[in-house]
């Protein structure tokens, strides 16, 4: 059946609950794909989850060891045996190795550098320099580079001699033979339909191809790959050299991964790192706790603003009822306003300097909004009032005035305080994607308060108030 | 410099600014990528747009109108001579041709798809079959398929023919010569080191490849690729007949488009489909105005709800002090919940049957939580009161208990809610994406009134009520 791989190889996971030895279980998904065995492994306890990869076949282990899926490489590693671990992690994908590294304490870490042979320890140490979310901690070292005086036969028979090494090759790399420069980038197409006697710099596009420095984050990686459509994108230093590749499948890994993080910091919660069911309750309540108590801290001025309209309430109770419909129609309107911003600046359809633009849409947008629900508000209050279901008292027209007048006000300020944070944080340095919903909400709440009481007092003093 | 890739070619831009005839801007514009041809030509009026793509060379124009980056395609070529417009049509990639007709009136549709020419006519109306989100809207119709008993010469040399209408070729497809069921796909690696005499079926991964249905989801296809770390994946009818194949660079695009969907979502607003800045102020309005109005009268159960407190309200102003405190409180709690499993969800970390694992752990993180909160209040209050701050009256110290224990209540509740509301969604059939940080707070909002109201019953009887 065509949609059978979409069941995540139902018949894997039963085999793998009848059994119970590492041995057999091994031998089970042997024959599975690297990605599969990786998820069965990662439901396994990390002892048992050692053995069984010790059990399996030296170059699937390997394989599943490269996996990106495979969770808690180190845990592994320390419970299994010191001469199996020691030549899976030295088979190991450099770029993959340098994750596990960078998973150890730095002291820790030292001592394992000192135990690997040059000239991997220097290729390690040069990997390990990059921080996380740079390009060059994602990159592949392993790829295919000629020198540009190479014939494609050549080049050719250098494929397969590096071919063993290289998960996969896209692309031949064409650098300069004095300078060590990237020239071209030549496709494997382009290379298996050439004459096998041409030289190397006479096909594929002559255009200097496209790089990027080791320090680029992520996204804007992916935003490169997926703009001229690549599957690598190679990485040069300084000096023009050619010093490793960003592949897409990397580069996909680190799109769900910032996805992931996008989604969780908007709802307000640090980014999690580990699967939701997989972190203890404990990381979890500590991930929530932070930012629930800033923006309890922040709100707490709402309980102050709320304290000096105290007497207008105590005279007029019937504004009370409206607050929590007033201050969550601005927190709503600023959750629709930020949501919009955060992810246009982040496809960069926005840059900073376009802040004024935004604002200007945002105004009329604001103010539209806000008359619709004051029209409804009204209309709400009125209705209630003349069918008799609720009696919002004498002066029940300025009462629905005021709730109208309240919401155009509230719902402006929340579109143009949401739109503008993000710009804001950016100006600041800051992530924009740290302007989360509840932090909107929270900055309208307050404001939202004040200005609903200000309308209220203008519109009712004299009668109500 | 390694980074000027990233400054998305400046160049282009002010020599893009200096020139207004057609003629001179392609001229300026052909020996760009037609990534950043696209992206300039974005930025003209449809009209100018069109001439500038008549301008081009050939193959660089249809190159530009393949681009998934190109907007308003469809005004584009009603902008052009008939001639060249059916010319360009004619030579796009039959999966963005489909795009293009996509943009249609149906009635509009047929009256082009008449004009053209079987087999194309087929190939259209079978792409136009599959829904907008499905692979089958995505896929390519191109690739370079073999039976299985070619040689390997001979799958070279159909790569070799194939070559100029498939844009990039990574894998060749190998078939049963009777039934036309894909049998294996061949990396391009693979056909360039093997021997040219082998037969085809005798290289490459044994094993089945993976493949897919065409009415599988854009997300479910992302999922594959990023797990197997593929660059394409043949799509294959109900006969196991291969029909085309999703590759990596639409899948990317697909999960940038995705992605935004749910971030708006997320945030409370219909899907844009549009640039921020280039949608017009009108359908702004409208992608907003629906989920906001929904959520108002939602919220209006605040002001019926507290309808029935007025007395409380009226005795005990100062309970009316802390309602925008305790009812955000909830309300982020909530969301902090929500996307932590609309995100797990997406990421099939969790799945259906997974909600009562998940209501095990949100019981306890909801109680430590406003366990937190509410300590943070009961002190709040007990400080201002003592250091003369503010006068909660003389019952302040079971005024600071109701505050406290409806924390705990209301952040416990928005924790549930927030946490079970994306599986009732997927349960009902809905996107659990659709569980938006406004909707869960309106939902908490009403049920924390009832909380706070129900405690401060209980707690102030006898005393302030």
């Amino acid at each position: 059946m065509a949609t059978a791989v979409l069941q995540e190889t139902p018949t894997a996971k039963s085999l793998y609950e009848a059994s119970s030895k590492p041995e057999t279980l091994a031998q089970l998904v042997a024959p599975l794909r690297a990605a599969d065995i990786a998820e069965l492994v990662n439901q396994l306890q990390p002892a048992r989850a050692g053995r069984v990869l010790a059990n399996l076949p030296f170059d699937v282990a390997v394989d599943v060891m490269d996996e990106p899926e495979l969770d808690r490489r180190h845990d592994i590693v320390q419970h299994m045996d010191r001469g199996i671990a020691g030549a899976l992690v030295a088979a190991m994908a450099p770029d993959r190795r340098a994750d596990l590294l960078r998973e150890l304490s730095p002291g820790k870490r030292k001592a394992v550098l000192a135990t690997i042979e040059e000239p991997d320890r220097s290729v390690l140490n040069a990997l390990l320099v990059y921080p996380e979310g740079s390009v060059g901690a994602i990159m592949t070292t392993e790829f295919v580079s000629v020198a540009a005086n190479t014939t494609v036969a050549d080049a050719i028979e250098r494929v397969r001699i590096l071919a063993p090494d290289v998960t996969a090759v896209y692309a031949v790399y064409v650098v300069d033979p004095v300078s060590g420069k990237l020239e071209r980038s030549v496709h494997l197409q382009d290379l298996l339909l050439a004459d096998r006697n041409a030289p190397i710099s006479s096909i594929g596009d002559a255009r200097k191809p496209l790089s990027t420095s080791p320090l680029t984050s992520e996204e804007d990686v992916a935003r490169l790959i997926s703009k001229y459509n690549l599957v690598a994108l190679p990485v040069i230093d300084d000096s023009g050299r050619m010093i490793g590749a960003a592949t897409v499948d990397d580069v996909i890994d680190a799109m769900v991964r910032e996805t992931t993080e996008d989604v969780q910091r908007f709802g307000g919660v640090a980014a999690l790192e580990v699967p939701y069911l997989r972190i203890s309750l404990a990381g979890m309540g500590r991930k929530r706790a932070g930012w629930l108590a800033a923006l309890f801290l922040g709100e707490m001025l709402t309980a102050t603003a709320m304290g000096y309209f105290q007497d207008e309430i105590a005279r007029a109770v019937v504004l009370a009822l409206f607050i929590p419909l007033i201050i969550s129609s601005g927190g709503n309107s600023g959750s629709q306003a930020t949501s919009l911003i955060i992810r246009a600046l982040a496809l960069r359809e926005l840059s900073l300097r376009d802040w004024w633009r935004v604002a200007v849409r945002e105004l009329p947008t604001g103010l539209a909004l806000g008359a619709v629900l004051g029209g409804i508000g009204v209309i709400r209050i009125l209705t209630w009032q003349h069918l008799g279901w609720y009696d919002y008292g004498p002066h029940h027209n300025l009462v629905a005035l005021t709730i109208g007048v309240s919401l155009v006000g509230v719902v402006t300020f929340g579109s143009m305080a949401g739109s503008m944070l993000p710009f804001l944080l950016r100006r600041l340095g800051f992530d924009p994607a740290s302007a989360s919903a509840p932090f909107v909400a929270t900055l309208v709440d307050v404001t939202g308060l004040v200005i609903y009481f200000s309308v209220a007092y203008a519109i009712l003093r004299g009668t109500l108030l």
